[in-house]
């Protein structure tokens, strides 16, 4: 009997670990929440397998090293050991080729959780939150590590290049349409029309007050982008939007206490349109290292807004 | 009469805050004094009527956005909120070509001043001041952004380079008189004599003090960085002169709590001294990215300094 | 009469002193202890004696700043002031060339000191200790100087690369006697056998629980990078293997407040394993400005690792 009690006890444990990693995943786009979790899987695994099985175990290990190094567990029920490890597991997933790229991905997904809580401990000081630096200080680093080691190479696709011999050429058309849905996308590595769709309605299903956050910070990120000038095929594949929509979330939505609609929505917006720039010059900055921006336009705007809140209290 | 009475009001309000923008002006050298700020600007202005509009509508820009963000009162009006506008205004007005190039340079300055609020936050917890880097970060940021948005332009001057093709040649004459002057000039980007004769005396006018800290720590930085084998064009240029002349007036006066003379100017001229290679290796490291060292050698100096006093009380 | 006894005074002033220099050379591995020092100078000494005199040198200088500032008496006497002016010593001495390369080294190792002090109020706030990152910072500081500044010059060993022309050669022979001692050899920039014995020798003699976690994360650093495929020749110079030994001490022995031997065993290999790919990707980030990694990757995964225990209690 009592066996059985405690192997039902343990179900529920399992139950409810298997919760948290799927927040684990909803919390990429700052959504703390299971079925929002499981249909963001369903978007990358009707992509790709791979990705698919990747990106939850590697929220099970972020969550799990959460659990074993004993952090708060509020924490942890959060999906805050998750998100981090899931773009890791992800982005070196896609970036590696050889035999072992997805046991370094993997790997890279561990540490990415301990790097996680190393970062938690120092933004902590600043009332402020890590949002995706330990995915992408950990996977630029993992990327660099390729061209030391034989075991893993990079994919043919990130070529360093030198920024004299940088020409820009912004001719090509926009299917604004796909342009749309690959924004979104491109935030979990997809840039197909039916994964988009699919996490607009992950998003929606979170609340809608979310999804138009995020409607709104893509179009912003598309129209900006285009008015400025920026490469149509980077625009096309998405590449301008992702970071505006996390922007977007971030400062209009999640952290901000104000819940009515003019200041959110503006704040939310010149958030939006910062990382356009953004995106432009943290991707010069990598040519000669051929390393992709991620999501760090999205951590600087989203950081300079939340700093600055602190100092000015009606931004 | 109460119309009356409030346009009144309304008057003094706009001229407190114009004064507000005068001393914006004038904390680039780090004094608080709207006299100071008028020479300068009229320095400015002297060289180029263009860069004086945009240096007074930065600053005035900057404090705006403290005052509608609802930051401190009290810093609002030691013009902390502008002085690092106006140095973004005048860098990307001279760094950048195209037709926008003003817009951008303003909108660029008021960005800077959400910036400035955000590491205000961030020095906070380590009771330091947040000098120029927030004008650093966002001019280094929006020149790369050139590389990939088609709106705006580099000027020929920035040029990326390789380390490795590099070629030392320090052949050149030098005219000192002309160097003095350049050195306290390139502070605000101006590089001839007579814009450094009114800045020096914009100078002397805060107090004798500063001034002669000016003077010495601008004579360190010729004499250290011709005895180094500095590159003679840029010692007379004024290129490793207004680092110093910042660092000794921040070091030795402005957050000196002493006002004896020996340990100050000891100091003083010790944080002079390390701007001269700080600069040699802030602009080496920025060589791949064409990018300028703006006031980075003395940001470095100046919180090396301050924060190791923090250690060491007698610094 | 009081004369005599004023003397006798300062002759123990002054062997006190000297015993704290040499805490200061004992620090660079993390230990404090004297007689440690004593035989890491002959080490340094065995192999080049310019090196013996600028390390203790150094070691003076570091701690005699630290004296005339005002520091914390504590902190001084533990050598804490010595450790990274000794590194920079070393390091200036050895990357740079010209006639007044050892003055420079010692004026370097001065400037560190101060950057000690000013480290150390910022990682006050983090309660994290700065380890060896003054001396990283000022060196490479320092070496990019020499790209400027006439009067002193790199050695021929360090040149900038572009990282679109490395191609990884991994060939080579191991020979993993010499690949062991070299390992420990090169955190003091030597890598001959002999060096390599006594140093084992004096980190032995500060305690044999120190001296087995320097044997394991040397043991694990030659492994992890030989099955991951690191170019043979780093790994046989030692080149692998200094960052390991370093972090092993400072996860497993020196910060970890718990004395039995499996958690700490484990957190200091994964300490030391994460050396590996960082040497790897901070060697590829530094190779476009041609500087040596250093102590870097040590730094990086220390700091990941004590970060995360202040999250994850029981890591």
């Amino acid at each position: 009997m009592k066996n059985n009690h405690r192997k039902g006890w343990m179900e529920g444990d399992i139950f409810q670990f298997l919760i948290t990693s799927l927040k684990g995943i909803s919390q990429v786009i700052l959504i703390e929440n299971a079925l929002t979790g499981v249909i963001i899987l369903i978007a990358i695994t009707s992509t790709s397998f791979l990705l698919g099985v990747v990106s939850l175990l590697s929220s099970i290990i972020g969550t799990f090293i959460g659990k074993i190094g004993g952090a708060d567990e509020a924490k942890i029920k959060q999906g805050l050991f998750g998100y981090n490890s899931v773009l890791t597991g992800i982005a070196l997933t896609l970036y590696m080729s050889g035999p072992y790229h997805w046991i370094i991905a993997l790997f890279g997904a561990a540490v990415t959780a301990i790097l996680t809580a190393s970062m938690m401990h120092t933004m902590k000081y600043l009332e402020l939150p890590v949002l995706t630096t330990p995915f992408i200080i950990l996977t630029w680093f993992m990327l660099l590590v390729t061209y030391r080691l034989k075991v893993i190479n990079l994919t043919k696709e990130l070529v360093p290049q030198d920024l004299s011999n940088w020409k820009l050429n912004i001719e090509g058309d926009i299917n604004w349409i796909e342009g749309t849905f690959s924004g979104i996308g491109q935030i979990f590595f997809l840039d197909n029309t039916l994964s988009g769709i699919i996490l607009f309605i992950a998003v929606f299903l979170a609340g809608w007050r979310l999804g138009l956050f995020a409607v709104v910070g893509n179009a912003v990120a598309l129209l900006v982008s285009y008015w400025l000038g920026a490469e149509h095929l980077l625009i096309y594949e998405g590449l301008y939007g992702y970071n505006a929509i996390l922007a977007m979330i971030a400062v209009g939505s999640v952290y901000n206490d104000n819940k009515q609609w003019v200041q959110p929505l503006l704040t939310g917006i010149l958030a939006a349109i910062l990382t356009v720039p953004l995106t432009a010059s943290v991707a010069t900055w990598l040519l000669p290292y051929g390393l992709p921006a991620l999501t760090m336009p999205f951590v600087l705007s989203t950081l300079i807004i939340l700093g600055a809140r602190k100092v000015l209290p009606r931004l």
